[in-house]
């Protein structure tokens, strides 16, 4: 089979391309390298059977040219800032939403109908079905982000109703493990490493949430790749357990061998749009054979120490 | 109140224009007359309250300078179009969801925070639940203009959560009554009196749909611009009862006096995308004080009556 990946040279995009080319994949990356990391797809690029596609998904004609005797799209690039989705409200709408409708245009103009999407468990906002089903209620948007990509989901059930798409939409938790470029592990590895004494934490630490480790989630992306129902299916990825924010920097501090004084900026969110309670339902993805191995403490500490052992991502992404 | 309204010369729209004049608001009519009417504004321009300016939804800078000294927005503009999305898939895109953005982007720049927002019915897809209400299961849509539309709502509430908004969705079936351009009764009607020996009906005849007359829904408008709850709420406007396609067919041909031989084109829906069962549950709008007075047949006789005696508006939207 051959893949195109957007985001190819992201976190998840480049693990779910290592994974695509070790199991006999031909595999084209997609990328603009604007957050993607060129080291992240150093291994790929030395394989045979993958190609990398310097663009942005925005553009339509090099994304359709891209996508020559392609039989599967994997669309993962996007915007993943939720926090400051705030300070900059264009770039959910154009690198999420426009972009979601540029790929499905660039895919219908090539004849490609099989697409598969990263969405987010946030799309479901401060639900009050905990652990949160894919049919829970109709839900409220509490980000841009969100917003950004519920509409990117519209879009792919419409080209699925409309267009005889074949179209599966992924609701992640948080990612975690190696390549790991954001979030609450890479927050805190940083603010550490620059004062060791004490941690400034978001909220109250009391924030409850459920992560995901990388190869976990790849393998769900595989599974669905063959195993999901058309012309439209819905799958939440997530752990069947959580924790809260202060058994994170538990974990973190333990591994990195400190005890900073904890100085907690109050109340029960981090941020406008930080959800105090994410812990998603996946039955509906284990029912197709699948089930992670990673723990969610395994997971923060395999993160840390990833992170630890590959510094320049600080860098990279400051 | 000053309130300005997008698509103020269109069918909703120019009927909340006279209601919100007649109620003692200063109006501003926004529109760029790409399928609003004029004629449907001429009682508006001799009122004095009332200021119309012509522009796209898509021209930040100029909704900007309309939105001066306005409190209140009601957001109408939009491609309403839902059978034909497929032909022309950026429509919806650009008309509904970068239009919505657009308008909220021009009201941050202009300070203006209330924002009143008519989606659709659409945005359930084919629930399971009937009659639906607002908390319906999480949707999937089957139309590009359900997606706009559901990209819209995220859009209000995360401006809700993210900037102070105050932002109320409206949920309408299909709007009948005075000013009606678009829709089955329309289409009935311009087929008849092209041919009235016989009648071509998209599907079996047997969808059941809900309607509500224009007055009726420009009513819960008014009600909702002043008891929606903030920072955001969703409405559903419709009947509390259904109708037919068949029955509506019987009331049109009726009124027109006609028995011509109706061809089915056959199967459970009109189009791809059209919903074969629309009945939404409006409790709650009913909660704020608002009740809807006409029944489904009055409003689809009257609708007839007002196409036959304003025939200019079947060359005009032809």
């Amino acid at each position: 089979m051959k893949v195109l990946v957007t985001g190819a040279a992201g976190f998840i995009g480049s693990n779910l391309v290592d994974a695509l080319l070790a199991r006999g994949d031909s595999v084209v990356g997609y990328d603009n390298f604007s957050t993607g990391q060129e080291r992240f797809l150093e291994g790929a690029r030395a394989h045979p059977a993958f190609s990398l596609a310097r663009g942005d998904v925005l553009d339509q004609p090099a994304l359709t040219a891209a996508l020559a005797g392609v039989d599967a799209v994997f669309h993962l690039a996007a915007n993943a800032d939720v926090r400051f989705g705030t300070e900059h409200p264009r770039r959910d709408l154009e690198q999420n939403t426009i972009a979601t409708f540029t790929v499905l245009e660039a895919m219908r103009a090539a004849g490609v109908k099989r697409i598969l999407f990263s969405s987010t468990g946030s799309v479901y906002g401060e639900t009050p079905v905990i652990p949160t089903p894919e049919d829970a209620p109709f839900p409220v948007q509490t980000s841009l982000y969100g917003a950004s990509k519920v509409a990117g989901e519209g879009l792919l059930s419409a080209y699925a109703a409309g267009f005889g798409f074949h179209a599966t939409v992924f609701r992640f938790v948080s990612i975690l493990g190696p390549r790991y470029t954001h979030g609450h592990v890479f927050d805190f590895a940083r603010k550490l490493l620059a004062d060791p004494t004490r941690l400034e934490v978001l909220g109250n630490g009391r924030q409850r949430k459920s992560y995901l480790h990388v190869e976990d989630c790849v393998a769900a992306l595989l599974v669905a790749l063959e195993g999901a129902p058309g012309p439209f299916a819905v799958f939440n990825l997530g752990q069947d357990h959580y924790c809260e924010v202060n058994d994170s920097v538990g974990w973190i501090t333990d591994e990195l061998g400190l005890t900073p004084r904890l100085d907690y900026t109050g109340g029960d969110r981090g941020w406008i749009g930080d959800n105090p309670f994410i812990f998603l339902d996946a039955a509906r993805m284990r029912a197709l054979g699948w089930a992670p191995r990673h723990r969610i403490e395994d997971s923060v500490r395999a993160t840390l120490r990833w992170i630890m052992a590959n510094t320049w991502v600080l860098e990279a992404r400051a």
